[in-house]
């Protein structure tokens, strides 16, 4: 399957003066992507309620927040004490949560200092929840499974599970899907519209049999951008403060959208022309780029500067690049910028990111919620 | 390809009293293993140095090190500098470091700790040696590629690297080498014989050419395990402490010789007979098992009391695992154990182990080199 053309900017990237690998994040650009999704889903009068798993950072959730979202989604019960910390107030555990005694004591502490809500997708969670959280004030939407076949319910199954609800005095209001199968080359116009008819038929449903749905909550970045029309009050797309190779190869935007690189030192170098060896080895691997590649994907990441060059393997602090007959290698110690694949994994696995504007360091943010699994 | 079989323990695990997803490491079995193999090298004569990278554990590092490692193997200046804090006395950075002032300022330091060797494989990166670690007593060993074809250089290009380290001063007197393409089934002994050709076929070129060659290294997990001759007077495998799902498809070890797993929790559970879909979700993903997995694994990870089912797909926080259709599906709710892909990906995914002994947590330890990329 092709993968979108990309269009690559020709201008060099000045070395930054950083220890490398460094993970690094231009300023501008992550402000102008907040604002212009901020203000995309205002236009079309959806709330806009960013996932911070993405990103775990504080400084940057309270950029969001002071461009218009209604709060923060996140995928732990950890990652929303981190932010609760820091005194985000409203937080949406989008994740089917199975209660025990341990997570159940923190969610109540949790809403005790700020509104909560959580996801759900069978009666055997609902029945903890309502044995763990009465009284609580933490609100649950019923996750649906729109297509992507991970964790959800079909819509049939959805008002059978409100009802349960309603027996067993749960604050059951809303439904969500999250649409991962939309991670594919062509897929993301399709995979809105499924979304779309999902959430849709679901609701109506539920209203007809009497339920009332407040929260209609959907979206992934590669489904947020293609604008189209749904019956979600909300959308919770993560990636788009950031971008990375894998949007870039979606379609989802361009390399100028890119705030987030992972720059790296050339410390191998084999130039033997007219082999299928032609490759350099940067000291940024599985490590710091992280290891998703899906099938479709041209590699384990891009590099702005050298568009034909292909990411061909990582260990785990080895990057193997190689580059087309006709393209010179970079020399030895030379610094590069790669565009990591999945760029929530490369979040997770440093302490902190380097803050660049014009190419110089002003200051790093802590990954605060990094590691935050539980 | 059809991977090794895999002979199953029959025995249930008892839960065990963690907040899931965590990381457990049953300290009978290390012990087992690092004692079982420290054993297997001293009767061959061959030093063994283990590569931290796996573990970053310094707890771990002392069990090697009592058992009989010359020293300890690291990929990066800032694991060398962790295990050199912890008072570990002799590290070889097995990596082709590009030195620029703010490292080599780091790694003359650390040559004041204890005995450093780093490795080289270009010309290039020996005039950066020259320069700035003249006098710190750091030693030197060329990288070889043995078929791997990451960093490192063939045989015929050792004389010459040799010749211009005598040059230039740098103490170059050693080769090593990572036959990392060990890793796919059926492959570990043709590859061991490989890297054991090459380092034999290395050492005595520059030999006869005049030059010293004191430290010869080899190795890793899958080839160490294979018990073929090599010229090698040291060895550098890793994984051998934990193992993974990786060594276990490969017939590195058996089932009993796993020492860490995964513990999860069933989030999601969707029982529909007869379709594709008879299929749970557990609540560790990608964040904590890692990503990584080859093309000729059976899935992303192994669960030791489910041999049949295949962890088909990881989200960041969430695994997928399809069951056949004649096996149960576990219960919401249960806990499960999972064996990681890639145990060293595992390792620099949280910040704690839980230390378990028949099955009870009897403390944890800090994952101290954790994130040490530099």
């Amino acid at each position: 399957m092709p993968t979108t053309d990309v269009t690559y900017s020709a201008q060099p990237s000045p070395p930054i003066d950083v220890s490398t690998p460094a993970v690094v994040v231009d300023v501008d650009v992550l402000e102008r992507n907040i604002t212009r999704t901020a203000q995309t889903f205002r236009e079309r009068g959806v709330e806009l309620r960013p996932h911070a798993k993405t990103h775990k950072v504080v400084e940057i959730a309270q950029r969001q927040l002071a461009a218009g979202a209604v709060g923060l989604t996140v995928a732990t019960i950890s990652e929303a004490e981190v932010f609760a910390d820091a005194g985000v107030e409203d937080v949406f555990i989008a994740y089917p949560l199975w209660l025990d005694a341990r997570n159940a004591a923190r969610l109540r502490t949790l809403a005790g200092h700020c509104t909560v809500r959580i996801g759900v997708d069978s009666t055997a969670a609902l029945d903890r929840i309502a044995s763990e959280l009465h009284g609580s004030g933490i609100r649950v939407s019923l996750e649906l499974d729109a297509g992507h076949h991970r964790s959800g319910v079909l819509p049939a199954e959805a008002p059978g599970i409100f009802a349960h609800a309603r027996r067993t005095g749960v604050a059951l209001d809303g439904v969500f899907t999250f649409p991962g199968h939309s991670y594919a080359p062509g897929r993301p116009a399709a995979v809105a519209e499924q979304e779309a008819e999902v959430l849709g038929e679901t609701t109506a449903m539920l209203r007809e049999a009497g339920f009332m749905v407040s929260h209609v909550s959907g979206g992934s970045t590669p489904t947020a951008v293609t604008g189209v029309d749904s019956p979600a009050t909300e959308i919770r797309p993560g990636v788009y403060v950031f971008f990375d190779a894998q949007q870039l190869e979606l379609g989802s935007c361009t390399i100028e959208d890119v705030a987030l690189h992972v720059v790296a030192t050339v410390v191998s170098r084999h130039d033997r022309a007219g082999s299928d060896e032609r490759r350099i080895v940067v000291n940024a691997g599985s490590k710091v780029l992280g290891s998703d590649r899906p099938a479709w994907a041209t590699g384990f990441g891009r590099l702005p500067q050298h568009p034909r060059a292909r990411v061909t393997a990582l260990s785990e602090h080895h990057g193997t690049i190689v580059f087309p007959d006709d393209e010179p290698l970079p020399q030895l110690g030379a610094q590069l910028r790669l565009i990591p694949n999945h760029v929530c994994l490369t979040m997770n696995l440093v302490d902190r990111i380097q803050v660049v504007q014009d190419d110089q360091v002003i200051g790093s943010w802590e990954i605060a919620a990094r590691g935050c699994n539980d």
